[in-house]
């Protein structure tokens, strides 16, 4: 029996959630807000219920001990050497960590030479990992890389028809990323079905989105890029575009090409068609209220789905089962809906309405009983993959 | 019967072809090249024959009046008289127009307009027709838009999801190009099966490259987007990429955002992965060679070629058939049946490979018996469509 801290640093937030392994329980989790200013939150789970304390957070390293001090406070664990291990979630492995890595000198330089393939990220999970590093130096540590899963893919797949030295001396490939997800998702599904040989699409449908072909257990092919803002439509991703869009709008608006990708990252998707909102719920409610916008974007967003199932049914030559998850793809019946409906007549998808409108949120069965592909929702879990590669290196 | 002139201007190019109307016969075709140098040439059919010419070329215009001296001295015709009217490519009709124009005042002015959508081949386009216009002066002329085609599109496929202030105020959207062409991909096939209700999709694939879903003869989608740059990889252009790669190369290489546009359009492809050429029939020498990143080229390519059919096959409902065309498509038997062997399993594609082998540069069906979708080669006839929309449109 051990306790194992599944950890997601950003850049001014701390997301956690420990465990109790083998048994996959949840003992806390939480997450502190607003790191480095006087008005940081801390929320965290007591017995079921939402504790949130307000107080100034200077930095990581403060939100870490403001954690630990935390759990022993409200007695989830009577004495820190109780925590067995920390896995931390690292955005890129490149093409160097095929799977998880426990951390070493080695692995945390990586992560800050890697920093210009996600300049976002990568510092905040480096600062996350030696922050919980030094508050807890007994235990070790574990990097979950959330492109791990896509290495699988064929050179075929992943290389940009750019010149082929941009790819190899400046590592210009599609890495795609929910990696921990979509891996969850095809190592659950084999369970359920107890049947390692599926072909199936993933579809992690949150506020940023990603499909991934799975044959087999391993990817095939997914939808985000050399960065996550390719692929299908998002809340506020604009998905793919044509790149020589930049240079003409640089000319149009007199913006820079840094700000128009800029644009594309947070005000495209759901928010720059519909005018109203990033968020799939406040488009839901547009809706309902007869904006045009909003309805322009909900088929948007099931078109360009349908358009990554159809490359991957072909890819993978037949799909065996559609598995939605993630925000949308768990609790959105409508859109999953309206997505499984576009594959009717090609895929002879077909679901069951009324299971479809009953499962939010909760693992099951959507498809009718006369579908050529079973269509399911599965709840995500990336903290618990997390948790789980954790014990598995570390053979806890 | 009627003499009409199918004319391509580019910006330092001239092509023609001389059309007997209503039989569509060719009375003589050519090019003349290196407009604007003291070495320019002229490349004219005479029964047949090909007779080549070098002279200074000052520049459009000069052109067109050596053109119209050598119908002339050639007996193509006896008088310039004889020629009732001239049919001119032009790339782009924006929104305005779905279908080809009478040039007027007004449609010289949109092409003028229009200049920021196409700054390589409208400005030539323009030059084109008024060179034409002014040698020709008691003829009328018509601009065949090579966009109208694709105007069919629904908005919910056009659209990028980039703010919708970017379609409305600076008309960012997915245009198509070869709409000529695939138009007569969709009206030859639908007269050769008899049959105007066939969900086709033509695969265009040239040194440019782009494919398009024709469902009752009308386009659903099409490969290319807001510029010839994306949709599959092709001679020397990319395709579709992650726009943030632009500038992440931008740090990397010191290149600027414009001049790793023009990579992504001139180096990149077959070119660009290989490093052989952009030529497919050099990648072809060089796959016979040994060469394992042309082979590479080729895989990737055909990949690409795929990815967009599964998208058709999906959004059209099902597949009647699949119409190679355009240099590569007419000609290159290995490249089509790449192709063909990554639909078997999930569309049921299946080539008579011998028929394929035996069907370069001519029209034929070489899709097997047992073939659940029809395949054919259809060569394509871009100047015959600019005759054949000349005439209607001039009752001529």
């Amino acid at each position: 029996m051990s306790k194992i801290f599944a950890v997601n640093a950003g850049s001014s937030s701390l997301k956690f959630k420990l465990f109790q392994m083998p048994e996959e329980k949840v003992l806390t989790y939480g997450v502190i807000e607003r790191i480095g200013m006087d008005d940081g939150i801390c929320t965290i789970r007591v017995n079921g219920e939402k504790v949130t304390t307000y107080m100034p957070v200077k930095d990581h390293q403060h939100a870490v001990d403001l954690l630990l001090k935390a759990l022993i406070k409200h007695k989830i664990v009577e004495k820190l050497e109780e925590i067995d291990a920390c896995g931390h979630r690292v955005l890129h492995g490149g093409e160097k960590y095929d799977d998880s890595a426990i951390v070493t000198p080695e692995v945390l330089q990586d992560i800050l030479d890697m920093k210009d393939l996600g300049p976002l990220h990568m510092p905040a999970n480096y600062t996350g990992i030696e922050a919980f590093s030094k508050a807890l130096p007994n235990i070790r540590h574990v990097a979950v890389y959330d492109t791990s899963f896509h290495l699988s893919m064929d050179r075929v797949t992943f290389l940009y028809a750019l010149p082929l030295e941009y790819y190899e001396k400046y590592h210009v490939r599609r890495y795609g990323f929910h990696g921990t997800s979509h891996k969850y998702i095809a190592q659950t599904y084999a369970e359920i079905v107890n049947d390692e040989n599926q072909r199936i699409v993933s579809l992690h449908l949150g506020n940023g989105a990603s499909l991934c072909a799975i044959k087999n257990g391993k990817c095939v092919n997914t939808s985000m890029g050399f960065t996550p803002l390719s692929g299908i439509m998002m809340g506020g991703r604009s998905g793919d575009i044509d790149p020589s869009i930049i240079p003409y709008l640089k000319e149009k608006t007199g913006l820079t090409g840094e700000e128009i990708i800029e644009v594309a990252n947070k005000k495209s998707g759901f928010l720059g068609i519909s005018g109203v909102s990033s968020d799939a719920r406040d488009i839901q409610k547009a809706i309902e209220e007869g904006n045009p916008r909003a309805q322009l974007a909900r088929e948007m967003y099931a078109l360009r789905v349908i358009d990554y199932l159809g490359s991957y049914f072909v890819q993978l030559g037949r799909i065996d089962a559609l598995v939605f998850t993630a925000g949308l793809g768990e609790n959105d019946y409508r859109v999953r809906s309206e997505i499984c409906a576009l594959l009717e007549e090609s895929l002879g998808v077909k679901l069951d309405e009324e299971l479809n409108k009953n499962t939010q949120g909760v693992r099951g069965k959507i498809s009718a009983l006369d579908s050529k592909v079973a269509v399911w929702v599965i709840p995500t879990d990336e903290e618990l993959m997390i948790a789980r590669d954790t014990r598995r290196l570390l053979n806890l």
